[in-house]
């Protein structure tokens, strides 16, 4: 489908998604049974017992899907605007493939405390905050206000959604190989928002060697090119690197993750890594390295971001199960514990782990189950 | 129905809407038409052209109705979660009615600034905000300062639509008794959003004889007990009343309209009005005056907001044509112009206005239609 037919497609639906009517209104018994004068009384259990509106209201379960637009796949900081797009095909897939309610939200780019603050002040109109494409490190500190002054579900896709595939696609990539997972040596590549939750994900389950990379060069505790998550994050992991670039690094790595950008993997840097490197190249649209100049330079395993290659480490796999499995359990966040439990739910779902195979599809048979119940189980 | 019923029904759906997919999901292809790849050009398209997101995505047609619970119909200030269920009924109608998409939102009741902040931050992700069920005086300057800054249609329901369902009443109601609409004399008791809205608009289309009365008597330009919407309004009309209370100016008034609360006005202050008064007994759900009181007391004409009686003077007569017309025509506002159009349109609806028939029924054929084309014609 070339792109004047895309265009076209959204523009015959002015979008993906619509409002559609639970209950038709035809008459004046319906008005009454929908709105007045039989409203008064769903308000008035509302005003007594304010808990009764996630009951009784689409507020109980409709997932705000918000972005700022600051930091959207592959194609950066293109404004609210431009960010729509994307949340509302996030939130036509959750409908889709989870049956969970959500609605697309832009908001501006204002400071930090200004849109925590849109966020609160609307936050009862939903049953929890999805959060999608905010640049770091501003996404850092918007999820953590945001979760400390809610009582809903608030959940970053670039972060935890990102951590939780990234290791489902690592635990079988490492028995591919026939390697432990906690001893693979691992150079990350790109510390944005998922770089930074994929490495606390992946150290919090023993990975005991992870090199942080980004734009300007290997990040280390004492850096002063980069923000105090990267930094503190690098302290977290306590791995000393006195080289600087990724160059540098790159030798004897059993694992290349990037979350970066197009073309900054050679296949000449795959041949000095350890012997069957594992390589996730995962920038959207287009990888860190094209996966047929790994696969000839001995890469054991590759998976990249894209549909078009065997081995999608996709947010695809997580989110509309994962925040199905939220509204369904009570749970108001998704912490390592539970980003592990549902990692290594998927995980398994590949009895028999391959070069080709180390994850689900995206439209295998029961993923969002299989996620949804991973929640579920973790809550008991 | 009774109450458990209705709590019942509500609670079956979780509220009476949800989202609805405009395509299907189920491979990669659909997936590359409705999110990734596709979507990129999409939102590339919007970054070079923000405009065109009215055509691409769901908010180029979805309309914000919101509420922040403090003047809730006839319930008053339940709070934010109270008011849910009507901005959600609403919304429920401008679909079922009108094919308009509404979204339900409840804002906290934060300071005004901050309340009109939350709008505009998150105002790119809608083509329209239908303000609904906000306290006065605070709505007035809300409206205001959203009017000014967005560049979608900004509509108060409480305002422009009851002052348009009125006029569209009292037009036919002059006509059964025969007198001239410039020439009544008309008490509005009720100084509120809807009462403010009504007397501008009956000034505006030249109603010479208005005294306004409010919940500490009759509003004086100098009145000190009243806010400066309610005494700048009672200047602009220009009426000059020495009395001071309902009962002090009743005698000889033509019309009573009512926007206030249950069982303010007698019979026997029926019965001092002029001969075949109107009484316009709007308070929701119990009127000013039941109609059989006051038809005992030689009414010429009563309407209520209640579909129980004849002649129901209701909003949903307005808002789903008014909103389809105004994201038809691209009118930004609905001024005393368009207000007056839409109204003369409905009331022309009764070709031969009666007692029992002064105003088409909320489910009556054309109605949509004739609002949204009055729109569109004021336009040209």
């Amino acid at each position: 489908m070339d792109k004047d037919e895309i265009v076209k497609l959204h523009a015959t639906h002015t979008g993906v998604l619509e409002m559609a009517p639970e209950l038709a209104v035809e008459n004046k018994t319906d008005l009454g049974k929908a709105y007045t004068p039989g409203v008064a009384t769903i308000s008035k259990a509302i005003e007594k017992d304010p808990s009764l509106k996630d009951q009784l209201t689409l507020s109980g379960k409709l997932v705000a899907v918000v972005t700022d637009g600051s930091a959207v796949l592959g194609l950066g900081n293109i404004g609210p605007a431009g960010g729509l797009p994307v949340v509302e095909g996030k939130s036509l897939l959750y409908k889709d493939l989870a049956g969970v309610d959500a609605l697309p939200i832009a908001i501006k780019q204002v400071p930090i405390d200004e849109f925590v603050q849109t966020v609160q002040n609307t936050s009862l109109s939903f049953a929890g905050i999805h959060l999608e494409d905010i640049a770091a490190p501003r996404c850092f500190e918007i999820e953590d206000k945001l979760r400390q002054t809610l009582d809903i579900p608030v959940y970053h896709d670039d972060q935890e959604g990102t951590a939780i595939v990234v290791l489902a696609g690592l635990l079988n990539a490492a028995k591919v190989v026939g390697k432990n997972l906690a001893d693979l040596k691992v150079v990350l590549n790109g510390v944005g928002a998922s770089g930074v939750a994929t490495a606390r994900l992946l150290h919090g389950v023993g990975v005991q060697h992870i090199t942080l990379v980004d734009i300007d060069g290997v990040v280390k505790p004492d850096s002063t090119t980069y923000n105090t998550y990267q930094t503190t994050l690098a302290k977290e992991i306590g791995l000393s690197v006195t080289d600087n670039s990724l160059d540098d690094v790159i030798d004897d790595q059993d694992v290349f993750i990037g979350l970066s950008d197009a073309d900054v993997l050679t296949g000449a840097q795959v041949e000095r890594m350890a012997d069957q490197p594992i390589i996730f190249a995962l920038a959207n649209p287009k990888p860190e390295i094209d996966p047929a100049v790994a696969h000839a330079a001995h890469a054991g395993v590759v998976a990249t971001g894209s549909g078009q290659y065997p081995n999608q480490v996709n947010n695809i796999l997580v989110f509309p199960g994962l925040f199905k499995g939220l509204l369904l359990s009570g749970l108001k966040s998704v912490d390592l514990a539970v980003e592990e439990v549902v990692a290594r739910a998927l995980a398994q779902m590949i009895t028999t782990p391959t070069p080709e195979k180390i994850i689900p599809g995206v439209f295998d048979d029961g993923v969002v189950e299989t996620v949804t119940q991973a929640l579920l189980n973790s809550k008991k």
